[in-house]
């Protein structure tokens, strides 16, 4: 299955960074199609402004538009868009059209809160629980950013029958303020550090992919974003789109330029790979009951 | 705290193996010492023979001799033994011992079967749940050998508390016969077959540390060892013992030599990590019920 990542960066509007996701769409003839997360507007996350809400008010519209897109292209196409779902209330979805037609959702489960990603403010964790979609290519796990480091978010989906794990992610570097260079960011920005974090990122859902014997595709961002607070000095996003097969083995990863990344996935590969590593044969599901607990400083 | 991983081969006995293992620990000062999986003999599962039970016959005496280590060395030594619970009952266990005391035992819970590694007609899962060990360095999640690809384990053992990741190991290719190089053999000895299954030995674990944000130490064995049943080749244990840092960053690795393996670990540095990458903060507790399920094909 010919699958394309699309890389991209934020062209200062909605039209003009639609308008070149268009275009890159348009480079391939890949069946599936994931874009990044939030890819209609900047990574608005670095502040917390009321004023980025509106950005969520033409849900309808922007489900409407890539529906369309995605009839257009004949494709199954990954969007992750800011969805409104009434007033006060807001969730962080990727939405799946097949076709032209909405196959599904998933509304971000995970919402992290860091320096530069303040998350909490504007979604509210998802309550669909983990479902994977189903379309025409297959039943796709789609999961989002900060969901990327939970294994249970990656085995829930292969529980459920997921045959790939598709992640839009929005992740990078803090930018350090260049007349204030305070203690934590000094300390992230050493080169050291970016690669131990890119590295982490990287290593963590390419361990998803070997013990769910699953193929993972992620897609991030590129370029640098700035905190339109002024608080923080923005955020350089680190790219590194990658695929893995159903044993971890590298099967494709960019830089951080703009790209459209194809590769072709085997699907079937999954069912091979489980024969011989068959992880899912030998859970201890009976002893698994911690993993429902925030922590488990209870003696048994 | 320094940490030595004694990666050996087998000498073709339990005396002169275990000649050998004594050898090797009294070349490290170190305070924490992992051996690898059944240290005391060859990596008997290659084959179904009731005769190797035998092997389980002097556990009593083994966990005196490997406390009596402990306390000349004054470390804290994490052994893997075969045990004998009663006629007919069997584990594959982890002992800890702290200056002479055992400190306490981990039962392998998860047991593979697959060519070459049959641990089912030998080991009975383990019945003692996911309990880190207490000792003088450090609260301890021993873990064993196949243990590894399950990120459940990892988990529970981070969630009840775990201040380190340790898995005794042996895994490795399976030799092809050299008049008889059928699919599966040939399948998984070409070079880059080899590599891409050490390298997701190697990245499900560093997923762990990760997803933990806990430092993991593996131990593996080195060398080949024959099939005594003579039904296949035997296998070549690939070594590469390792250790990765609570953000997954490498601090150690082996090649496929003997050899006393230190590292300084920093068990302080999970608590740091885990402020900024704060996973365990936003677990959907309430939505994994899934994962005590064997699979989750009913619709909700």
């Amino acid at each position: 299955m010919k699958t394309a990542l699309i890389q991209q960066r934020y062209y200062g509007s909605k039209e003009a960074t639609i308008a070149r996701t268009l275009e890159m769409i348009a480079q391939t003839d890949a069946k599936l199609v994931v874009l990044q997360e939030l890819h209609q507007s900047e990574y608005f996350c670095q502040s917390e402004d009321t004023a980025f809400f509106d950005y969520a008010e033409d849900i309808e519209n922007d489900i409407a538009f890539w529906a369309e897109v995605s009839k257009k292209e004949q494709i199954v196409l990954v969007t992750s868009l800011f969805e409104k779902r009434t007033e006060g209330l807001y969730h962080n979805t990727a939405y799946v059209f097949d076709h032209g037609v909405l196959a599904g959702k998933y509304r971000k489960m995970h919402i992290p809160d860091d320096p530069g990603y303040y998350e909490k403010f504007y979604f509210t964790p998802g309550d669909l629980g983990f479902e994977p979609i189903d379309t025409s290519v297959g039943r796709l796990g789609v999961l989002v950013c900060w969901d990327q480091w939970y294994p249970e978010a990656a085995r829930i989906m292969a529980l459920k029958g997921a045959q790939i794990l598709i992640y839009p992610t929005a992740i990078g570097y803090l930018e350090c303020p260049k007349d204030r260079l305070d203690e934590l960011c000094e300390k992230e920005n050493t080169p050291e550090e970016k690669q131990k974090m890119r590295e982490a990122w990287i290593s963590v859902q390419r361990g998803h992919a070997v013990a769910n014997g699953l193929p993972v595709v992620t897609v991030n961002r590129i370029g640098s974003e700035k905190d339109s607070s002024g608080i923080l000095e923005g955020i350089h996003f680190w790219g590194h789109s990658f695929v893995f097969g159903p044993q971890g083995e590298p099967l494709a990863m960019a830089e951080e330029e703009e790209t459209v990344m194809e590769v072709d996935i085997d699907l079937k590969a999954s069912g091979e790979v489980r024969k011989i590593w068959p992880f899912l044969r030998d859970r201890r599901i009976e002893s698994y009951t911690c993993l429902q607990k925030r922590f488990c400083d209870e003696k048994p």
